[in-house]
């Protein structure tokens, strides 16, 4: 039964009223695509989506990315009209305002029924594809009856025009995604004005040429958007669906323009938009007859997920569900045997290759990693613990081969993140963490349990020379808000930081890690847990404490040999590793003094820019690092040439070191 | 007249055997693209390619690019089979060692003939597309007799795989460059090992739905390499060539496997390889007939530019042709007059607004500036002084469309800085350097004069909120070694950003400009040229000087606000405006101290992270920041909720005076 077409013209003017009439009154916000996609995405919610907006977060229900999230009162009209209990009518009239669930762009940590952050143009579609990978995998583990939702996305010309399209339907198409469906907002115009300006691109044939189903409808026709929908569904490949609108659909003079897309309409175009869409409720006021429409299904979504609680109940696979999609790790997860083992006997490995150690135990362990690399699968050491690739043919693998796509594969990661059920982990080159940055930031910002796998991280990687050596990086990912990057020195904080990662349900982490050996810095059976403060003190000093040397990653061994050359010359010199800066600001005062005391001289070592490190040695200390760019030569040749060791840096200490 | 095939395929074969002696040698590298592409490579080269081997500069020389740039020894053997002076064989033997130009990835500032640093993949050829553009721009300009040449890019199917292929290859269909032809590696290899684990594209179609012409063959056929790069030539669109090619050809055993991409082939290996390809001269030896046939056209290219040169010797544009060319500004460009008016009527505006002003006035003033934005021309306010729109129609328009396409800009910026002749600048949002940081730092690399104008720079921006909130972005971009960033606080110092950017003919440029209004802070006309030192003292104290409020952009009118409370208290207070840090570090130590006197309380104020700022401060300064993602909001409110207001600091400051 479908609701009759004059109601359903209503129940899209709803969502057109409101989006003109919250922009209006925010003075900001972008009423062209909600109004132009109000028909589509009114279809859409109305007949297709299985949701109950009673229970926002039911595990199986669909998923819906609004990927042109600027576009956010699209979304927020849908939630409220179709009974979620947020947004509330004062919330989308607070829309834009501090404090209200209706941000300028949706964001998945203020509303539940928004399953991720969106606006950063492109990724919202590349999510969708994670979260579709997710669903695959997890019916592949529980089946049809626990496991069976479909994705959806409404995306406009800048998510498709964006490179991480390319990336991320190249993934959808190469793993035939079939029950993942994109609702493309074909209206010809981007901010700066029709699409012609800068593309001439035939769209449909890109997809088509990428493995996706396409087909277009009339965006303002609801039995063409049936058909299309049908057809959509109906073909196994990922759906690319062609929604030809007119932007801002609805406002008189302004529609089919550039004008609507970003601004207020104003009064006067609004006041007319009213009388053209025969809408004659006041702003923020929904006729009854339009609620009953928009949640006239309700009932049957709530059975429909009654039934599944059900089998759900009924299956012997309930506990191990329920604690998947809850995030939980085992009870019984411990790294503690291996870590243990490792004290027993010391080894020498990098620690990329420490990383693998880890991940063969964790991937042993845990059922719900899926691993992954960018095209670097023997270099990043990503594929541990017997797991096999995950392809349209067999959605049970546990590894994903992402090709060359770091951006598409980040984005990806975070949809898997958000769909639940599944823990991600992908590699690359840390260098390479710059063609994914706005992801990883985006985990950040969702606060996604992805775990980036960085490997090659400074003029350690050698040869490849100055494009693939990290300098800058490090530092800067430490300043992104909610993102741990962890640095581990050697086998055992390697595996410290791991199990750290796997722990953290709302933090993403980065762990950078060498391609060269590193010697095992630690064998006391009873020193555990030590990365878990952040930093930790590797080694006291012997003589009257001097000198504090700070060091991360692969140069902690650098550090160390330079504090036994200090003890040497009567000078007391105590070694801290840095793990992990942000895990450390958030210790006591204390402890952080007591760590890096002030009246030492307090200095770090690391193969990367100096630039904030003076935050833990203070201007009167010594930081020493690399301020350029790197070269090309064998590892060992560049820490010489640029003075990060032994050697060099210890007469610099003594030289510092008051007489 | 083509050499004959026998002694062709002996031209391929020093490739070759360049190229696995050279990895062997290094015992690092990658030999496969390198001998895949040998004899694609060998025509290319011997008999396309418009260069003199003589003079690596020849402004009018075709444009070869290696995006696949891990196949360095490519290049390396090219350009010393042709008879450039560099690399000489010894370079060659000393490949991916300390001091050579022969670096692990092509860099073009270590080596004349490599027209960019590629190795990060993707960038190379998206590099082409803005070489591709400059070209017809200073066609259209100069005329046929000084500017005809085309642009070649040799890619594999990494280049192809990453987003930013999408990009470059949508700007350059939509400008139809026709005279840029790419030679695509067609080898199903990638690291991993064949492309069909990762993807299922029709690449050839994807092309063609972007507006290409495409072509195949046989990328061990001579002649049908030939009647490809013919028709490719003859093609108005821009041209991809599939190559299908054997990935390291010639090694018996590891020849179209994974195991010749990135790693030694073995002495083994090697020896067999020179039965197979008959093929007896020692490693690093050449024998004289195959350099004779390589130089064959010597003579004749030399001749070419001859011509040229009487071409342009003959020429009224000369002059100006080579003053483009060589990257120098008018010798009476200045913004002097401009800056003078300023002074005399002071006005609020945002920084985004002043940075539209001084390119009206740059515009004018220079005729080598092509602007562009990504999709936010409006915002970012970067189409002034009358440039009208660069189009597949007319190639003397000053203004580039880019569509939603940051990467592509950027690296098109790149491409267009690095052909010369032009001074590209572009604009996004400033929290969109995630989407192009990759490309940003290969022109801090490259020493390119790309001039990026990043627009919403923090929270000022207001009701976008988190997802378009600079707060990482300033201080992460700083730490790019030979990046300048610059921060202007008001209309003045913006017009002093950009002409500082102009004249830095080697170093890349980010300003960081503000969406929202500010008030002009200096009117006193003997005060010009202030920022050139990256940061300077706008305000003196008046009491005894007990704080040194060090602020950028927007937060420095509110650091002159606490300076002014402050001093009413008795309590003296300077105000450095901090413009740009790199700047600033490169000052004599006296300057420095002076400006930041550290017998003062440092207090830093930027509406962002504050790590880093202990640099500035020490660590018993005071930093005023934002450590935390933001939050939608109008501006005004969110610079009270995070506490960047007069009201929210001077107490903090208080507090932390000693008494």
């Amino acid at each position: 039964m479908t609701i009759d077409t004059a109601r359903m013209v209503q129940m899209a003017n709803a969502i057109r009223a409101l989006s003109m009439d919250a922009v209006q009154a925010a003075n900001s916000g972008h009423p062209g695509m909600p109004m132009g996609m109000a028909d589509a995405a009114a279809v859409l919610w109305s007949e297709y989506l299985r949701h109950d907006p009673k229970a926002p977060d039911w595990a199986d229900r669909d998923r819906f990315v609004l990927s042109a999230g600027h576009g956010s009162m699209l979304i927020y009209s849908l939630l409220h009209l179709a009974g979620y209990e947020q947004p509330t009518i004062e919330d989308i009239r607070n829309f834009r305002q501090i404090g209200s669930p209706c941000a300028g762009h949706p964001e998945n940590f203020l509303l539940p029924g928004v399953e991720c952050t969106t606006g950063p143009l492109g990724q919202g579609l590349a999510m969708a594809v994670g979260m579709a990978i997710a669903e695959r995998h997890l019916n592949s583990a529980f089946g049809n009856a626990l496991v069976d939702h479909k994705t959806w996305v409404i995306a406009g010309d800048g998510c498709l025009m964006e490179g991480i399209n390319h990336e991320a339907i190249g993934i959808a198409g190469h793993l035939k995604l079939g029950r993942m469906n994109v609702l493309w907002d074909d209206n010809n115009i981007t901010i700066d004005g029709s699409t012609d300006l800068s593309t001439s691109e035939d769209i449909k044939a890109r997809y088509e040429a990428t493995g996706w189903h396409v087909t277009t409808c009339n965006g303002h026709d609801f039995d063409d958007i049936r058909r299309a929908l049908d057809e959509a569904q109906a073909d196994e490949r990922p759906s690319l669906i062609a929604c030809k609108t007119v932007i801002g659909k609805g406002a008189p003079t302004k529609q089919g323009t550039s004008a609507t897309h970003g601004a207020p309409l104003g009064d006067e175009e609004i006041a007319a938009a009213r009388e053209v869409l025969g809408w004659d409720a006041k702003p923020f006021e929904i006729p009854e007859q339009v609620y009953a429409d928009w949640r006239a299904k309700n009932a049957d979504h709530a059975k429909a997920r009654d039934e599944w609680q059900d089998r759900l109940n009924a299956s012997g696979q309930r506990k191990e569900f329920e604690r998947r999609m809850a995030g939980d790790l085992p009870e019984s997860f411990s790294l503690d045997n291996y870590i243990q083992k490792l004290m027993a006997e010391p080894q020498k490995v990098a620690t990329r290759k420490a990383s693998e150690m880890a991940l063969a135990q964790i991937n042993g362990k845990l059922t719900e990693t899926i691993g992954g690399s960018a095209d670097l699968t023997g270099s990043n050491n990503t594929k541990a613990g017997g797991i096999g690739p995950l392809t349209a043919d067999d959605y049970s693998g546990r590894y994903i081969y992402y090709g060359i796509r770091e951006f598409g594969m980040a984005a990806a990661m975070n949809g898997m993140a958000l769909h639940g059920g599944v823990i991600p982990y992908g590699g690359t080159f840390l260098v390479f963490t710059d063609y994914c940055r706005a992801a990883i930031r985006l985990s950040a910002l969702q606060q996604t349990r992805a775990i980036y796998v960085m490997t090659h991280d400074s003029i350690g990687l050698g040869e490849d020379g100055p494009t693939h050596q990290p300098i800058e990086h490090v530092q800067s990912l430490r300043m992104i808000p909610n993102l741990l990057v962890m640095r581990p020195a050697d086998v055992v904080e390697t595996a410290e930081c791991w199990e750290i990662a796997l722990r953290e349900k709302d933090r993403p982490t980065v762990l950078a890690l060498t391609r060269q050996g590193l010697p095992q810095l630690r064998n006391a059976p009873d020193e555990t847990d030590m990365c878990s403060k952040g930093a930790y003190r590797l080694k006291k000093s012997s003589n009257a404490h001097k000198v504090t040397l700070v060091a991360s990653g692969s140069e902690v061994h650098v550090a160390l040999e330079c504090a036994e050359r200090l003890e040497k010359e009567g000078i007391g010199a105590s070694v801290v590793s840095m793990v992990c800066t942000q895990l450390f600001d958030e210790q006591s005062a204390d402890y952080r003094a007591d760590m890096i005391p002030a009246n030492t001289l307090r200095v770090s070592v690391e193969a990367g820019t100096t630039f904030g490190w003076e935050r833990y040695t203070g201007t009167d200390g010594l930081n020493i690092g690399i301020d350029r760019f790197g070269a090309s030569a064998p590892a060992g040749d560049l820490f010489k040439k640029f003075g990060l060791t032994a050697d060099d840096i210890v007469p610099q200490i003594m030289n510092k070191l008051p007489n």
